[in-house]
C-alpha cells in the first residue's frame, strides 16, 4: 500500500496475488452468467464453512449483498431494525429503500454499535399492532461491527431466539466478517460459524481482505436463494462473466486465505491498540481503531506520514489490512505511545 | 477461446491482454470509489472521442447501465418505447421496472430489431393523451441491433429529430457499439460519433469486446450525470475499488483497442457471412449472423466441433468475438458452403 | 342520467338512493378507519355470498381493488398475465407498475378480451426459465371482460386447474361482476359463486352499479387478506370516515340491490342488441354494446340525442346502467333497427 | 357525536349538512373522473383564496394528498427532512416509502414537533455531500402541528428562506390546516394566506373539519400539478365519480365554511384549555390539547363519560371538531377544572 493511505481504508487495497492467479486461471472461456464451473462450486463450499446447507451468490458489492439479503426478508411495507450508525443506515446512498421498494430502516441504539435483544425491543415494542404503523421485518446486523466490535456466538444465539418467535429475519452485514471470525478464532470452519452464528443470511465480505470485486451473499434459506437469483439479475448484478468473481471467492476460500488475510489484518490492529491505552474509544475486536486524539496529535501524526480519516472532533479512525506491515503497524504504534 | 464455445456467443470471451495489464498496473492503492485517478479521467478521454461533454461513469453490466440511463430519462409514471425484441424487454429480468420504479416498455415493431420513426409512432400516436394511459418519455434503441443490424448516422439522426420535438429522450444501448462503429467505418473518433449520433445517452459496451466486467455509461446531458451518480451507488452499483474497471476502460481507449477488436470479430463474421448466400436473415453489419439451417444441417455442423445457439426452428446464431481466429472463420465458412 | 350522457358509460350515474340513505345513517360517528360496525360486518357478508371464507376490503377505485389484490400475488420481479386490451393494461396509467413495484404485465390474446389456458399458455410457455426472463406468477382476467363479454362456471374452472399446478395466482377484475353475475343467472348467492368460480382475489365492483365510491377487494386467502391491509393503508387508500364506504356496499348487498341493479342494466343491453343483428362485433353477455356503425349513422343516432363512445372507425360502444330507463332502451333499440 | 367518541378525535365525525347537500346536487350525471363541471372549478376557486395561481386536486385521504405532493420534490434517491413525530412518519403505514419509492424521511426535533431552520440544519449539515449519503430534497411541515402549534407568517417565511437557496422544497401537511388558520385569525384569504405562507405544496385538510372523504392537493407549481395528475390516477386516487368530491370541497369553500367550522373546535378548545392551567403540555393554537392527568384523573374523567386517549403515562390527548357542542366543552372545562 501506498504511504499516503496507510490506515485509511481497507476498501481500496490492492489484490491479493493468489486472487489474481485465480482470476487469470479463469480466462479460459466458460460458461456465462454463474454458469460458469466456479460459480456452481460455490454452495457445496460454504455449506462445508457453515456446517448447513446454503446458497451462495456473488454480487460485486457489499451494498448489493446486503440488500439483496435483506429483500427476501422484508416485505415493502415492512422495517427492517438496524443500529442508528449501521452501514444500510448511513453510508449505502438509500439503497434498502430501493431494493425493499421503500421498507423502512427502523434505527436502534447499541454500544459500539452492536445490538442486542433489549436495544431492539426498545425500538420496537413501542410500534402498535396496526396498519398505520409499519411493522418490523427483519434485523440486520455488522459483523464486525461499524466499530469494530464482534458479536460472540452467544449473543448472535441471544439474536436468533428474540427474533424467531418474532417471526423476524436475522441478517448479517459481513462486511467485516473475516476478521470478526479471525478475533473470534479457531479453525476456518470453527471461526466461521462462531461468528455466524444461527443468521439467516451473510453478507460475506472479501473485497477489504484482498479481494477485487466480488462479495459472497449467503443465503441459508433455499426459498430465499431462489428468490435472490431473480432479484440479483433485475438489479443488473448478474455479470456475463461471473467466472473472475467465482474464483476470487474460491481463491479466498481455498488455503483459509481469508482467515489469514484477516488476522494479519487484526494483529496489526491489535498491535497498534496496544499501543493507545486509555486513547481507545471502543475494544479492538477486529481491524478497526477509534483513537483519541487532540488536533495537535492528529496533525503531528499526519506529519509523520500517518494517513487516517478523522473521527469528528477529538478522535481517529485506523484502519488495518490485509496487507499491512508489520513495520507500519509497529511504527504507528509506537508514534502514538510518543505523543 | 475453447473450441467447445465457438461462436456462441462474444459474453464469455476471455479477457483481452492489454486489459490485464492495466488492472494489474491499478493494483496501487489509490482513492476508493471513483475517487481514483484512472476514473477521474473518464469524462474527458470519452468527451474527446465523442467531440461533446459528457460525463461517462463504470458499471459491472449492461443491464445497469441502460437502467441507470434510462431512469434519468423517463419518470415512474412514463414509459419507454423500445423494439419487442430489445434486450431490456426480453432478457434484463425485468430490471427496467425495477430502475425506473414501475415505469413501461412500450414495445414497437422493426425490421431487424431496429426503430425508424414510423416504427415508434405506430405506437405512441395511438396514445391518448390523458391520465388513464402512460405516456411515452423516452426511446431506446440497440447499436448494433439484437439482429446484428447497425443505425446509420442518417437513421440516427432522423430518431433525433423525431424525439426532440416531443421530448422524448433517447437511448442507445451499446452493448455491441463498438461493433457498430466498426461496421461504419473510419477513424475511431469518426467512428465512434457516426454510431452514436445525436442521442442523450449511451451503454457503451466494453464486455462482449475483451473487457472483464466495465461498462460505461456516458450521459451526454450533465444534470442526468449527477442524478446518475447517486443511483448508481443506491443500486450497489458503485464499487469501492472502481479503479479496476477504470483501467478496463481506459485499456479499451489507449490506442483504439476497442475498434481493433470490433474490427475483428466483424472480419469474421463478414467472411462467414459471404459462404451463407441466401441462408442469411439478416443482412450481417456487426458479429452476429442469423443463418437458416435444418435440423440436419445444424447437427452436421456440430458433429463438426461448431458451437452456436438454435434461434427457433430452422435457424441458427453466430457469433464472433474480439478473439476469433481466422482459421476457425474460415473453417465455419467453408462448412457452411459446403451444406 | 341527463339526456347528454345516455349511453356513454356507467361510471358517471347517479348514486342509487338506497346507498344515500345508507350513507346518511351511518353519519352517527363510529370508530375510525375500518374499526366501525359496518366495515367489520363485511368479511361475514361476503363470506356469505360466496360461500367460502373471504376477507372484504372497501377500497375507493377498482385500480387500487386491482393492484392491491394482484400485489399479494405477483412480486417485484414476476410478471401477471392479462388480455392486451386489459384495463390493468390499457386504462390504470400503470398502476400495476406502481403498486407492484415495477412487476410486468404479460399481454396475451383472446376473444371478446377474455382468456382461455391456451391464450395464456402461448405466451408463458416461451419464458425460458431462467434468471434473465420474467416468469409469469398471476393470471388477471376480468368479468365482465372490457368487450361484455362474461366467463361460465366451466371456463373459469379451466382457468383455475391452469393455474393451481403453475402456482400461478388467480385474480379477477370485477369492475362489471354485477352484470355477469345477473347474466349468468341464479339467486345472488347462485349467481356471485357462478361469476366468481374459484378464483384467489375478487375486485367486486359497485361504483359502476350504482355506488358513490366504494369497491370491495375480496380475498379468499387469509394470509393475502393481512397484508392488503398493510398495503392499503400504505397506499393512502384507508379512509378514515370508512363507514361511508361500507355503508354504500353493505346496501348494494341487501335485498340484493346490486344483482338487481345490475339485472336492469343487462335488461336494457339486450333489449337494444336485439335490435342490432349483425351490427354487434362480439355477443352481449353484460350492459356494453360494440356496435358496427358508419360515420353517418352514428352522426344521425347523435343527432337524435343519443351519447356514446366511437369505437374507432366504424363502430360504437353503448353502455346501459343501472338506471338506464326502459324508454331510453326502446328509443335507441328503435334508431338504429331503422338505420 | 355520539357520547362515547366526544374528544377522541375529529377524524370520525359526522359530514356537515351543507355537504351532504352539495353531494346531493352533483347527483346528476356529469363527465366522469375529474372532467365535470365541479372538479374543473377548483383551481381558479383555491388560487383565489390563496391569492396566487395554483392547481387542486382532490384526493380521499390526507395520506395520498402528503404523498403525491412529496412525489415531485423529491426524487427517489433523496430524502424529505420532517419532525421525528410528524404524521407522515408515525402514522401513515410507511406511505412516503411507497410514493417517493424509497426516498427517505429525514427526523428532526423540534419544540410542539414544530420546525425551525435550525432544527433542520441540524439534521442536514452534518450530510456529507457525496452519494454515500442520501441527499435532502424536501422539507415537510404540519400546520397545526402534531401537537396542535401553529406556525405564524414570520416562521413560515423564515422556513422558506432557508428552503430556497438550498433547493428544497417546502411540502405542508394540512390535515388541520384550517384549524391553524383560524388561530391565526382575519378573513377567510387573510387565515389561509397566513397559514400557509410561502409553501410550495398544502394538503389541505377538510376530512376532520366536516368532510366525508376529500381533501385538496394544492400546487403552487404548475409542472408539479401536471406530474401529479399522473401520479394520483397511477395510485388509483383517480374516483370516477369525482363530482361527489369536488362538492365536499365547494361546500366547505362556500360562505367560508371551511373557517367557521375550525373556529368552533378552536373555540372549545380554547375554553378547556382555560381550565387546565398548568397542566396543559403545549400551548393549545388549534383544537388538539395535550393534558398532564394522573391515572386517577383519566379514569375519574371517563367515569364522567368523557372519552379521550391516553398520551403515554400521565397525559391524555382531546381533539374537538366542528360539532363540539358548547355544553359538552363547558362540561369538561369545568370536569377539569375540577380535578
Amino acid at each position: 500500500m501506498s504511504q499516503s493511505r496507510l490506515f485509511l481504508s481497507d476498501n481500496a487495497a490492492p489484490v491479493h496475488p493468489a486472487l489474481w492467479e485465480a482470476m487469470q486461471r479463469a480466462d479460459r472461456a466458460d460458461n456465462p452468467y454463474d454458469g460458469d464451473a466456479l460459480s456452481q462450486e460455490l454452495d457445496a463450499r460454504f455449506a462445508a464453512l457453515f456446517g448447513r446447507e446454503c446458497a451462495a451468490l456473488w454480487v460485486a458489492t457489499g451494498t448489493a449483498a446486503n440488500c439483496l439479503a435483506l429483500a427476501t426478508m422484508c416485505a415493502p411495507h415492512g422495517g427492517v431494525v438496524c443500529h442508528r450508525e449501521a452501514h444500510i443506515e448511513v453510508d449505502e446512498g438509500g439503497a434498502p429503500g430501493f431494493f425493499l421498494h421503500g421498507a423502512k430502516l427502523m434505527l436502534a441504539e447499541g454500544e459500539g454499535a452492536k445490538l442486542d435483544p433489549d436495544d431492539i425491543a426498545a425500538v420496537i415494542d413501542p410500534i402498535r399492532d396496526d396498519v398505520h404503523q409499519v411493522q418490523p421485518h427483519a434485523i440486520a446486523i455488522t459483523q464486525a461491527s461499524e466499530y469494530g466490535r464482534s458479536y460472540t456466538p452467544d449473543e448472535l444465539a441471544a439474536l436468533a431466539a428474540f427474533a424467531k418467535p418474532r417471526r423476524l429475519g436475522l441478517h448479517m452485514d459481513g462486511a467485516r466478517f473475516a476478521n470478526a471470525a479471525a478475533f473470534l478464532g479457531g479453525s476456518a470452519q470453527e471461526a466461521a460459524r462462531a461468528a455466524s452464528g444461527p443468521v439467516d443470511s451473510l453478507a460475506f465480505g472479501f473485497i477489504k481482505n484482498g479481494g477485487m470485486g466480488a462479495e459472497a451473499v449467503i443465503l441459508f434459506d433455499p426459498e430465499a436463494a431462489a428468490q435472490v437469483r431473480y432479484r440479483r439479475k433485475r438489479a443488473g448484478h448478474l455479470q456475463c462473466k461471473g467466472r473472475y468473481l467465482a474464483a476470487q471467492i474460491l481463491a479466498m476460500l481455498d488455503n483459509d486465505l481469508w482467515l489469514a488475510n484477516a488476522a494479519n489484518a487484526n494483529a496489526a490492529a491489535r498491535e497498534i491498540a496496544a499501543a493507545c491505552g486509555d486513547r481507545l474509544m471502543h475494544p479492538v475486536e477486529a481491524n478497526e481503531l477509534f483513537v483519541r486524539l487532540t488536533d495537535a496529535e492528529r496533525d503531528s501524526l499526519r506529519a509523520a506520514g500517518f494517513s487516517f480519516y478523522d473521527w469528528g472532533a477529538g478522535a481517529a479512525r485506523f484502519v488495518t489490512a490485509w496487507n499491512t506491515r508489520d513495520d507500519d503497524a509497529h511504527a504507528l504504534a509506537k508514534a502514538i505511545a510518543a505523543l
